[in-house]
């Protein structure tokens, strides 16, 4: 192979360096003691589901599947997302209707990228399933969960955004009617693009009062002082019950004690289709994308047979370690750099520091092609060669 | 999607429910903390590579490759190991040609199954590779390492076979002459099938002293005392430098304290195709398959550009967990049942008991759709409900 080739890696996929991988490492315990103790139970899945059950159940959209034959002839995915395949697991052999369900992951997922655009295919994410409970309690304990890990993490700025896509829906349909009208508008609040939403609104053929409310529904950003407003903008029953649960919610989150981090924005959607209430983003400063998202999606599961409530977050370990930067030294390794002669007195030195917690490598020295180049790397450097009394270096 | 296919998964693919997965985190993490004080350091590589660079350089048959086309229409690979993917690493970012590197990984990797024949098509290992270093020491370190990651895991009857593939090479063509028929030999000994190779040598148009060596090869297993019966069966120099490795080794292993738990096997062969010295693989009772293996590569590091010798092992996550059997008890969460009411108590208390170590669910008690059923699962209840005080139950 070619000397440039045979180093590729194929587009969007990512190889973690030690001080990367360290970090990260830290993180992940961290998060995951927090979420064991908030009573979940980790669980792990196959990386490759058949496309007809898991792929299908997805949300990722079809082109973003890595898709591949198996010998047996079966369309295979990637697994795109967990949310999918823990509800397959959950619908299979461990939920009872009559109980709630907490499980948690921690795994890579796979999105096809178009073009290389500093996206990741292959990202590594943190998250919990919370599966059979309906309660606005249930949303509560997902943003509250989500908002302890992130503090474990050591996350110092950030903020989650909550919504109700139920809301969403429940508003657009109210004035705009049919769903064509409500997914083109919902389209704007997707991309986050405010003006091309106001735009929108104003060439749309609607009473005035009607494209005010439209307008003034980008005003429903804020704390608690939002929900007499959003009230007063809807007249359905399930756009109501919407706001009914956020007032819940909102009451939940201070008896949690986080109400500082978190801040309503109704105009929160979701490019996973199968939210159907609450959903939540977390942003920390500095970081352009969510570190971390969340929603109820109380339809999923029955794509498994099972007519029941679920709700859940993942955490992106890679825009959370942008959050974070480093946190670990280049190097804390003691180096032992012994000749035979005293290669027993180098393995006995070297058991009893890693006994005592050192990280600590035992190196003989005629495997070194340059010795000064080695004790360079060392923070410290212990010289057991030939007859001499041993020696510290550094 | 009818009931019956929608629960299943691809052929070889599995779940880790909680129980399989908390017994995995904690061994994980003991065999990590050992391999980091040994002054490895880990590194993660994309799940996904180019065929034509690590697809090609791995030792695993082309049928065992799960394969897919990228949208740029390149063939990429489910890596099948993760040696040749750490060559790609240390060969383009890590590796001074002055130095060994010392790394470590803990990955899934990926081999298609032809049936439903109980083998996994995706199975974890936890491994090292230690790059740059040709001496004997290299080799020893591996084995020590290999040894007491085992022993931190908490393995109690493992032995590890230890052999030498350029011996087998050389002794194999001192006698048999031809690649061919030395390759008809070796797949019986891949295969431990004695009684096959006997048969096949009996067979063969050779002298009877000849016969007879390659019948007393088949002796070469046991401790130290195999060396002088090793130098009389061969004669050549490649054959006898391997010896000589392996009496070194010894007294490496001797130095380390760990000759009880190694024994000489010079019969072992490996379907690593990539090996190129001394060679091992560990045992423990009651598992059929080796929990363990490992070797030295000298070639492989070359493919990337890198004129440098290396050596390293793998150990099967779930072959070891075979030797271990459970290590943790089904449930050891504490609930505390709430109504509105009392919710704000609820947290607060879940809060302290998680700051004193303990896993603690809180419960919305209008969640729970059997609350006998839901009482049952924990070892500790604790019922906030309505006006009554606090109550303990269980």
């Amino acid at each position: 192979m070619s000397s440039l080739f045979m180093f590729e890696k194929p587009l969007g996929m990512r190889d973690s360096l030690p001080e990367i991988y360290e970090t990260k490492y830290i993180v992940k315990q961290k998060m995951d003691k927090e979420i064991k103790q908030w009573g979940y139970q980790f669980i792990e899945t196959p990386t490759l589901e058949y496309y007809d059950t898991v792929g299908a159940a997805s949300a990722i959209l079809d082109q973003q599947l890595f898709k591949l034959l198996d010998q047996q002839g079966h369309t295979l995915v990637l697994r795109p997302d967990m949310t999918a395949p823990i509800a397959r697991v959950a619908a299979s052999k461990l939920l009872n209707e009559d109980l709630p369900l907490r499980l948690a992951y921690n795994a890579s997922v796979f999105r096809a990228q178009q073009r290389e655009g500093g996206r990741p295919a292959e990202f590594e994410q943190i998250g919990v399933e919370y599966i059979g409970d309906k309660t606005v309690s249930a949303d509560g304990e997902g943003i509250a969960l989500m908002i302890s890990s992130l503090e474990k993490a050591g996350v110092q700025k950030y903020q989650l955004s909550v919504g109700h896509i139920g809301f969403v829906q429940a508003f657009f349909e109210q004035i705009l009617g049919t769903k064509e009208r409500a997914d083109a508008l919902t389209k704007y609040l997707y991309e986050k693009n405010y003006v091309g939403y106001r735009q929108h609104v104003d060439n749309l053929s609607l009473s005035s009062i009607d494209k005010q409310r439209l307008h003034d529904f980008l005003k429903l950003r804020g704390g608690e002082e939002i929900i007499p407003l959003a009230y007063k903008l809807i007249e359905n029953g399930s756009g109501t019950q919407a706001i009914d649960d956020l007032q819940q919610l909102w009451d939940i989150l201070l008896d949690y004690g986080v109400e500082n981090q978190v801040r309503f924005d109704l105009t929160l959607v979701s490019h996973m289709s199968y939210y159907t209430g609450i959903l939540y983003e977390a942003y920390a400063e500095g970081v352009g994308f969510p570190i971390g998202s969340g929603g109820r999606y109380d339809l999923l599961l029955a794509k498994f047979g099972k007519n029941t409530g679920a709700t859940g977050f993942a955490i992106r370990i890679d825009h959370l370690l942008e959050a974070l930067g480093s946190l670990v030294r280049k190097s804390d390794i003691h180096c032992i750099l012994f000749s035979g002669d005293r290669r027993k007195e180098a393995f006995e030195l070297a058991k009893q520091k890693r006994a005592d917690g050192f990280k600590v490598i035992t190196q003989d020295i005629n495997g070194v092609g340059n010795v000064d180049a080695c004790t360079k790397q060392y923070d410290e450097i212990t010289l057991l060669v030939g007859k001499a009394g041993m020696e510290v270096v550094k």
